[in-house]
């Protein structure tokens, strides 16, 4: 029942030209943290599939404060909020001593030899389990 | 009472090693809209101020159909769902002849010179109040 | 014996903290010239095959003055400067009333089957000679 | 006379719809590698001025071989192959065990205060041929 942490590095162009990371970048970091969730640690815990084929049916995210540039990477905690039979919810913080953004994220297991959302397996769901946060 | 609609490029590189547009991307297309709505058109009809410090809040975006590149542009409509007295809430929808995906946005103007959020002033309440969908 | 032209939007992200078009992105608005001249209008002229597979060997990018955001697209011409057995170069300037970049690059056309550089075909040679400039 | 070393995070989406990381984001990657030798150790190492306005004039890029993300960083040495008054030259490689990119820069001190391009001082001189190949 751990939250899942990934150390996002900020590049120099994340900023805007207001000086700080843009908005819409604050979705790509994100995006690197769910990586390493499902791609690269599912792979290695024997939920493989997540990584061939996963769905983003949406997004919400709260920016709390601005954040800028700077060498050291970001910390990001994901974890699980729900399970469904066909979708499931992540939960996101980005943050270091203070809270830069809130998100979530509710996405569906897709199978790319059928072209269309199919059910999480078991193997998914017992590693989804173990991110779970209610 | 009319909706905001831009014709926004998709770029090649839009697309991820999936080959549909990612889903991030969604988020810079609707900037570009939000950009138009708030920069260029809010310039030339006398609400200026929007253009020198709109910060955003939160974002939702429900992902419909996935988007392929294709030369042509897509269509965003948007329009304002809600006005506060120092936040108001943007609808769009991106779109050709279906649905691609349906967002919100909340804005909250901010004084470069304080450094802080502030009201809405007359001018730009006028120039969202042209755009409200309720 | 014309150039191409290619009309690229930019978006206001292309902006760096600097507040000027980041000289990365100038390289992302020779790919949509590109793509425009290989994908779409090449596909429409019979040298499909373009589109289907053509590496990048090489780019060089003189950046001859710093372009800001503006809503109006940017005019790209595009040529051919070289026509070899399994390569050709580009030569492609950025402008409006002033040159904001010069650049050119080395393509490779590119076996998708096979996984390795090919020679051009008949097509796509008389298709390239039509932009051809010494 | 040591080359600077940076470890670059490859995002997932670098990669375009071939798969393989974009030709532009290479570019992307070496601004990581300048941003940490003239921002975070220029200032550690008393060439402040680095970091407040450096121009680019010029890119050349040459790619050996394509490169897929992976989580692990790919490593990209620099070092300075040219000193003149007013401007400065940077050769890149990125690389783990084999070479993906050979790059060099061509870059341009620029006062801010002034708005042009302004010649080298002695700290950046001093600190630029610490890493000065030939």
């Amino acid at each position: 029942m751990a939250r899942h942490v990934y150390h996002a590095t900020l590049r120099w162009s994340d900023m805007d030209a207001y000086q700080h990371i843009n908005n819409v970048q604050y979705l790509r970091l994100l995006e690197e943290a769910r990586v390493d969730m499902m791609f690269t640690l599912g792979q290695r815990e024997g939920a493989k599939t997540l990584s061939e084929g996963v769905v983003i049916a949406r997004h919400e995210i709260d920016y709390v404060r601005p954040m800028v540039w700077r060498p050291e990477p970001v910390r990001i905690e994901t974890w699980v909020s729900k399970i469904g039979a066909a979708r499931f919810t992540l939960g996101y913080e980005i943050l270091d001593e203070t809270v830069y953004a809130r998100a979530s994220s509710v996405l569906v297991p897709y199978s790319l030899d059928e072209q269309r959302p199919r059910r999480l397996n078991e193997d998914e769901r017992r590693y989804l389990e173990g991110f779970l946060e209610s």
